[in-house]
């Protein structure tokens, strides 16, 4: 299964009065862990919108074990856990310097027209990508 | 079951190019809606925080129905789903104006020290908020 | 002159480490002020994009003299500094509770149309704000 | 002059719905810049608050002269305007791919005790500091 690690450095903005990075942050990391996925594809969401086509969260799924600081080195691994065509599930896991995993987590996402947020088939309007996922996912 | 509702005005900093409110600001807003619940029992997480205790999440599950846009009025509906003495997780609705609901969640928190994030008992620590957490979940 | 008084609620997430309010949320508090300040004239920001124009920001100015931390109440208060047809500068006080002023500053805005960001004359394209606005300013 | 150039990478969580960069974001990627210029005199700002020092936002000035997209490059330039010892002005210039100018501004900083917010004299404090900035701004 093919993943993509990506670094992250922690913004003194991300963290909170905890002292720690706020547990929200980790959906925009898991959205930069996302955005290289489909970069390392060949791909990128840029030009998917100019095709007025947007790509939504259906659902998120986000599990803490440990919190990331401010000064930490943080990565993002990302895969596709699930892919039907129509419904793409990435995978996600957050670390520290040393491997441990921080967050890790799920989001599903589908694709729509952005006027109107009809769904769009990405098997249909995208046969590139959906070969590439179907690839991505099925690599195991 | 003791529901909080608590209103948002959608801010446009909230909002992304999609047209719509960013994904990971909902977890904000279920943010919202915990402190309004806890502060209609009569709690405020401030005051806990002054006595070296903070309360980070454990997990996150969000689910997106509809987007919320700028100028909508938007609601958040919170109450508790579970709570045992030491884990308390709360459920959330997000609603547009019309009363659809647009994002439903829960997060489950823990509280432990600030200085070493250590586990502590709420009932223990804090019996005052077991009562009420405990009266809360169990007022069905 | 008219000036408009709004209520902030602190969220935890725009707080940092340092304890405080991160100074780019400021920022964000400032559009609150200037979309309450715009809605008292009986105006929204949101109906000016429906007609294709966008209002960006031209130049920012803050002056930060204590901080606003987790737990206190908040205030903007939003007046329009200059007005001359073309654009507008939203003068900001933000005070703690007790009225001590936590951060001033200033923001320039014109509006331009969405698709090409072309500039637009307020007083042309929208008489009635244009009337408002000269008289917000010129009510001292 | 010392000038430090770092790249940086526009999350889609940063957009808004004019479809550009969200202004306040600006002032987060001038943090990102005086991050990296310090790191490139040798320090790090992590290492200054284990000190129990922190150093918050005295004033802040932007000037946006065109908008940044998601998809695009971008760069932040920083520099240090003004130093005497107590205060430090840094500049900045947020460029696109093309060197184009998009964000031009200023912060001004002091350093103070992070548990009373007291100030406290970098040229006193972190010796060390005092000599790398006067020699950085001192450098034309």
């Amino acid at each position: 299964m093919k993943k993509v690690k990506t670094s992250i450095k922690v913004r003194y903005q991300e963290t909170d009065q905890m002292g720690v990075v706020y547990h929200a942050n980790y959906l925009v990391w898991f959205e930069i862990g996302r955005t290289a996925f489909i970069e390392s594809l060949g791909f990128n969401y840029h030009d998917m919108e100019k095709d007025g086509v947007v790509s939504p969260v259906v659902d998120a799924h986000m599990y803490f074990k440990q919190p990331i600081r401010y000064g930490q080195d943080a990565y993002v691994e990302t895969w596709i856990e699930e892919y039907d065509g129509l419904r793409t599930t990435y995978g996600y896991q957050i670390m520290d310097e040393e491997g441990n995993v921080a967050v890790a987590g799920s989001t599903k996402h589908v694709i729509v027209k952005k006027d109107n947020f009809r769904p769009v088939s990405l098997r249909k309007k995208f046969p590139d990508w959906h070969e590439a996922y179907t690839n991505a996912v099925g690599d195991k």
